[in-house]
């Protein structure tokens, strides 16, 4: 087991292999692994906070891994520091991770002043969020000052992602008419910025897009009235259009600084993680209790045929469980 | 108390003083009423669920009452049975209801193949819903073949109303341009068809706002591959357009029974009513625990201000609750 203290100095300091370190303690199973975890999480978490977190979705093909790297090293050259995370709950069926991937990222991965953490693999997407967001904050105490928390557009990964940052931006890829269909509806209700990525290949085309998504946006009630979702064009393979970019970045952090959005939204997504991890034990210890479990699938199975009404299985289930 | 077995017959035989009374004793909070009604419910199961369930949700102004009174009449004059039933949440304020208001349905009131009740009033949006799930039951069995259920576009109630038919209407008023902003992104997703009323004030506005609605809508992707959310125009005043409105519903009715997503909509919305419930009943178990509220104020406010850790929090208040 490693020392605690020590681990400590060395991730406050900003060294990448205890940051690297303290993030597999986190994604431990082992229960004394967990122990030396939390312990570390409580004592760093007044060295937390001050980050830009970043959440990016795109599906297969939009680019994401080129335009982050693009985006991560003009960070760094400009002084920053930047973490990239990444979740992918379908990893927990490969076994490994497909986003985060260091081979594809190969300057920002070798950046002194960078640090890549594939997707915690393994687990359901609500563990794979709880690691990530702890990986986010030991990041964070180690001095990352922008962090960047990578996702893929399938089931529920985008909303749990958006509910870790303060800014949720959708890569999009250049398409007309039908293809407009592909967006999902909601991604457009969480999504703070829409960048058109590979503008180079057409910009015409990026440009015509990028209207389309404008007006549809247009007819949605923004959800800060101080912030209506940008849609811009951009080329993450020739680094063009990043500093526009990150220059709406800025402004959404100041603008949300400001109105006091940022630091309440925060705050809303803290108390939403802590009851959500509350109510997944609550409803695992239901689950598994055995008088529970011995009835659960036949009392679902009554209620889903419309042959039990819900609320006569709810009781019998709560009583099960001694309530 | 009522005598179960002579309610029973009386609401099966389709008497509305028995329904009205069985309705009663459900949104009662006197637990010998509520095991009445508990009983009651459990004995007509086998006798609901052929009816059509409709919601109809708008913003005040909509027209919601004329077009609901129009369509009604439309629908007992075709030999139907309609019951109209709303959810407002916003009557436990008021400790009455805005909606399902008779005297804004005067001939469907006196019809004697209609049965409209009000809301629901008191409690939590959830208990509104459980109460008007199985009024919908009720109604059912006392041979209702036309379901309305009507709420108003606030907060999470539409999302619930979604949840307990097997089709949701938006009725919205002619707008242009920015105009069109009021619809609410949640809205859009789950709308199964969008009705433009009031379209007899100004014919050609409607159709350009139907437009507008169409061309939004085409770059969402639907929620089933055989059902694009229609847009209509209509008139509720003049009953104009009522005709091709049902004919949508039917259709809808059709496709959906004949691939199986009718009765799969129904089975999992029969099932995450009774997880709900569940839920609902733990989450209160938990925090009514006197050694969880005790700390869970102070637990939720430095989670909140970042100063401890969700995770760490959560297994405080885990502990406090036994788990």
């Amino acid at each position: 087991m490693p020392d605690i203290d020590d681990l400590e100095r060395r991730l406050r300091a900003g060294d990448r292999a205890a940051l690297a370190r303290a993030i597999t303690l986190v994604e431990s199973r082992r229960s004394d692994h967990q122990g030396v975890a939390r312990a570390l999480l409580e004592r760093v978490m007044p060295y937390t906070g001050q980050a830009q977190r970043l959440g990016i979705t795109g599906v297969p093909g939009a680019g994401k891994s080129t335009t982050i790297e693009a985006l991560g090293v003009n960070l760094t050259t400009a002084g920053h520091r930047v973490a990239v995370l990444a979740v992918d709950p379908s990893s927990s069926r490969t076994g490994g991770s497909i986003l985060g991937d260091k081979t594809r990222m190969e300057r920002l991965a070798t950046d002194p002043n960078a640090y890549i953490r594939p997707s915690p693999s393994g687990g359901t997407l609500g563990g794979v969020a709880r690691k990530t967001r702890e990986a986010m904050l030991l990041c964070e105490a180690a001095g990352f000052d922008v962090i960047i928390v990578e996702t893929v557009g399938v089931g529920q990964s985008e909303t749990v992602v958006a509910d870790m940052v303060d800014l949720f931006l959708a890569l999009l890829i250049p398409g007309g008419g039908d293809e407009l269909q592909g967006i999902k509806k909601g991604l457009i209700e969480i999504a703070d910025m829409i960048v058109i990525n590979k503008a180079d290949s057409d910009p015409p085309r990026a440009e015509r897009s990028a209207r389309e998504y404008r007006a549809a946006l247009h007819i949605l009630t923004p959800a800060s009235p101080d912030w209506t979702p940008p849609v811009l064009t951009a080329s993450g393979l020739n680094n063009e259009g990043l500093d526009r970019l990150w220059a709406q970045i800025e402004r959404h952090r100041e603008i949300m600084t400001a109105n006091g959005d940022r630091a309440a939204r925060r705050a809303a997504q803290n108390a939403r993680w802590m009851w959500a991890m509350v109510r997944d034990r609550l409803d695992e210890a239901f689950r598994e209790a055995p008088d529970v479990a011995a009835i659960s699938a036949e009392m679902e199975r009554q209620v889903r045929a419309g042959r039990v009404p819900a609320s006569t299985a709810a009781d019998r289930l709560l009583k099960a469980f001694g309530l």
